[in-house]
């Protein structure tokens, strides 16, 4: 436990609005959002710009006293938990929550870490233009966050992950040394990119404490599509003729199964299918336009559409005819995961393989996974065009101790559905990262150059191993 | 020097073709092509597969013996050049040039190292589609060699530079593990991201064998343009009017002072201006399509441009009638270098800045130049979109002694303009790399944070310093 005289050592850096010691308003942020990972500190340190937090982190470097770094406390995998010894500190970067500059000429916002997702995407709306990255935890997910978790969403189709977004980071790094790095260069070939290396480094290579980030031209225009089809393959064909068609103007792609859909229907009142007949899957598809003079997105989806059909890709299709019945489309989509939880225990994964081997994974991991554990169901939906789905393996009908049926078989289902990813040649990890949930199974899985690779990183980095202790690194006996 | 009972351990790895020791065969492989730098090796190494790199890796770890990394041997900043006292074999990947394999419904290249550019674009244009990424040296340079120096070229403004084009690599590290990162993922979050690690790190951290690439469409119809502005911030504003007028298809932007073009009209003989007018600057600029049912970019471009004299950014414009006029106008451009060097000696920088400062840092950084080294002239063209200019400081006209004056202007007149460039928030190397050229002035200039990670990172991969010896990292006394 750290003693009363370290933490007198940061407040005289910080001052009292710098250091919270309250119990409860600690509380809110040693545990994980879904619960599932429990720690202690006894003090949240909490810098107001970039030089107290390098004086923080080098008076903890001093101190040998361990930091997680924080943002909106919205990891899935346990990322920003402190460890349960309270052997370290928070170091909350909320304070930090200007937007230091947004130019719409330039395209870019520079954003301190603790800007909240939707403050920004306020902000590049009032500008006439938008931030192409969102997800559910936007009211509370903060920019540094989202950058050293590399996050995903909805629209990574067309605009990528948050690595596509960042144009430059400032950064404090485990010595306490501040990497300036906002200049956006679009081309800059001064050595290894300290850049890339942070984004998506969890806070285990130092904090990051700003980001410079790349706006796009606001939505002028949109249609909403939705479309049965066969199988995951033919949802596939379905992509790959809309953007020969339409270009890189189709920004949602999103799969699921009628298994799923029929979730949907039972749990969300007032809910029903978009199109008339049963087909066995479906397709959420969204065509944006940024430039109002274009051939309407509407009409450009129904020629693509018609080619479809035309190509027996697909079954049966509606173009939404209002934005209001857009919106109960995506409403669909927004409530699998809900009414997925309603059906009962089940064991969740996010998980990427490459695209062309996305439909047969889709279909043979399913199969697999149902043989193998008699009584479960298995089946997956989301970003076909990413490679990304989430992976469900739900417990038998009626299982009614889920908690008991995860510790009985979790960790079984786990190895053989990453197993059955490696085989494909895919990532155990597609978007939520390693944090302390993953860590096991990445030691396990990723071979030996790559372990070897990022201990070395983070031993070069963070020597006394200070920065997130007990994240995405896999423990010296877990390889 | 390395003596022949360890070559011929290698030998034994090897077989007689992987193993060249003749100085005839040898020579042209240990000086650069600009003849600036001098190694010398008593062997090139050159395995077949991936399996025979890691176990020259391995060997040379075990041996203690320092390898050099080459591809085409095409660098600007000396950087595959092996030291000059014979204590390092060239690592050659030119045997290493199969084409894995090629998806036009994936839009997927797999390359070896040793895949020349040109025969990439040969085999991507057999296949209707295309590799964006194209530079003179296309003919030698190889895949390995590009994706470790992150190279650039004349398409970066809607393609990127090579970084953006890699989607996977395999690669052999120090410790002669293989890293298997070839399953294109459009989404992985298991922890650093490697491959963005060794893009752009110049074989220092290890030798990359393979790389997956992305392709693009074909082009369908292009047209060209020559535009006659009055400053490089009209040019600027010319761009963002025809980024917003058309999109991305935009696919060059070369903007060139009078003085320069002048250059190129008394050199190459039957060259004429574009344009009738005689302007400050010109932009030299091409919309291509991908799509023939889209209106003609030809149409388009001349749309824009209406535009833009209608707004006073163009004072003449004019567009290539047919692909004879466009390829004269391009042909203009692609003469520059030639003509420039004509003029007489010259220090030259190949720097970046961002976009929107890179108007104002064209004039007055060259103004501040010939002010402070009277009798010089001095000016930049290039890749204004990309915020990077090869910007040239001429000798005083009359200078027969080009040596002597470099060697007594040159590094004051570097440090002069690596000065302006930090002041303007840019980088010394905006896509040459830095090699051993530019080491000095990276130490000097990249500040404690970023030397001291490039420091630890190499350390962390390379403990015994055996990868490309003496570039990139700055040497113990430099900084």
């Amino acid at each position: 436990m750290i003693g009363q005289h370290i933490i007198a050592r940061f407040a005289a850096l910080l001052g009292p609005k710098g250091v919270i010691t309250d119990p409860d308003d600690i509380a809110p942020w040693v545990s994980d959002w879904r619960g599932r990972y429990h720690g202690a500190a006894v003090a949240i340190l909490s810098p107001a710009c970039v030089e107290e937090v390098a004086a923080v982190v080098a008076l903890a470097a001093e101190l040998g006293v361990a930091l997680v770094p924080q943002g909106g406390n919205t990891s899935m995998v346990g990322g920003a938990t402190p460890p349960a010894d309270g052997s370290a500190l928070i170091l909350s970067l909320r304070r930090m929550n200007r937007l230091r500059s947004l130019s719409a000429d330039d395209n870019l916002a520079i954003c301190e870490a603790g800007v909240i997702l939707s403050n920004l995407h306020d902000a590049a709306e009032g500008a006439g233009r938008r931030f192409p990255l969102s997800l559910g935890a936007k009211g509370s997910a903060t920019i540094g966050g989202l950058v050293s978790t590399n996050a995903g969403g909805t629209q990574v189709l067309r605009h990528g992950t948050m690595r596509a977004l960042v144009e430059g980071v400032e950064a404090v790094l485990p010595d306490g040394s501040i990497f300036h790095g906002l200049d956006a260069l679009k081309k800059d070939n001064r050595g290894y990119d300290i850049k890339q290396l942070l984004i998506g480094a969890e806070g285990t290579l130092g904090v990051i404490t700003a980001a410079a980030l790349r706006l796009v031209p606001a939505i002028a225009a949109r249609a909403v599509g939705w479309v049965g089809v066969a199988s995951p393959a033919d949802a596939l064909a379905l992509l790959r003729l809309t953007e020969a068609e339409l270009g890189n103007s189709v920004e949602g792609f999103e799969v699921i199964a009628d298994e799923t859909l029929g979730f949907v229907l039972g749990h969300i009142p007032g809910t029903r299918s978009p199109i008339e007949t049963r087909t066995p899957w479906h397709v959420l598809i969204e065509v944006d336009h940024a430039d109002l003079r274009d051939p309407g997105p509407g009409e450009r989806l129904e020629g693509a559409l018609a080619l479809a059909f035309e190509r027996g890709i697909a079954i049966d299709a509606v173009v939404a005819a209002s934005e209001a019945q857009a919106e109960a489309f995506w409403r669909i989509r927004e409530s699998l995961s809900e009414s997925e939880k309603a059906q009962g225990p089940a064991l969740q994964y996010d998980i990427s393989v490459p695209v062309a081997r996305m439909p047969a994974f889709m279909i043979e991991a399913a199969d697999a996974a149902m043989a193998r554990f008699p009584g479960t169901t298995a089946s997956s939906f989301g970003h076909l065009g990413d490679g990304n789905v989430h992976f469900h393996v739900r417990a038998p009908k009626g299982t009614s101790d889920g908690p008991g049926w995860i510790a009985a078989q979790g960790q079984a289902i786990n190895a053989f559905v990453h197993d059955a990813v490696v085989a494909a040649g895919g990532s155990i990890s597609a978007e939520h990262g390693i944090g302390q949930m993953k860590r096991a199974e990445l030691a396990r899985l990723a071979g030996p150059a790559r372990i070897g690779a990022l201990r070395a990183i983070k031993a070069a980095f963070d020597p006394k191993g200070l920065f997130n202790p007990g994240k995405l690194i896999p423990l010296p006996d877990e390889a």
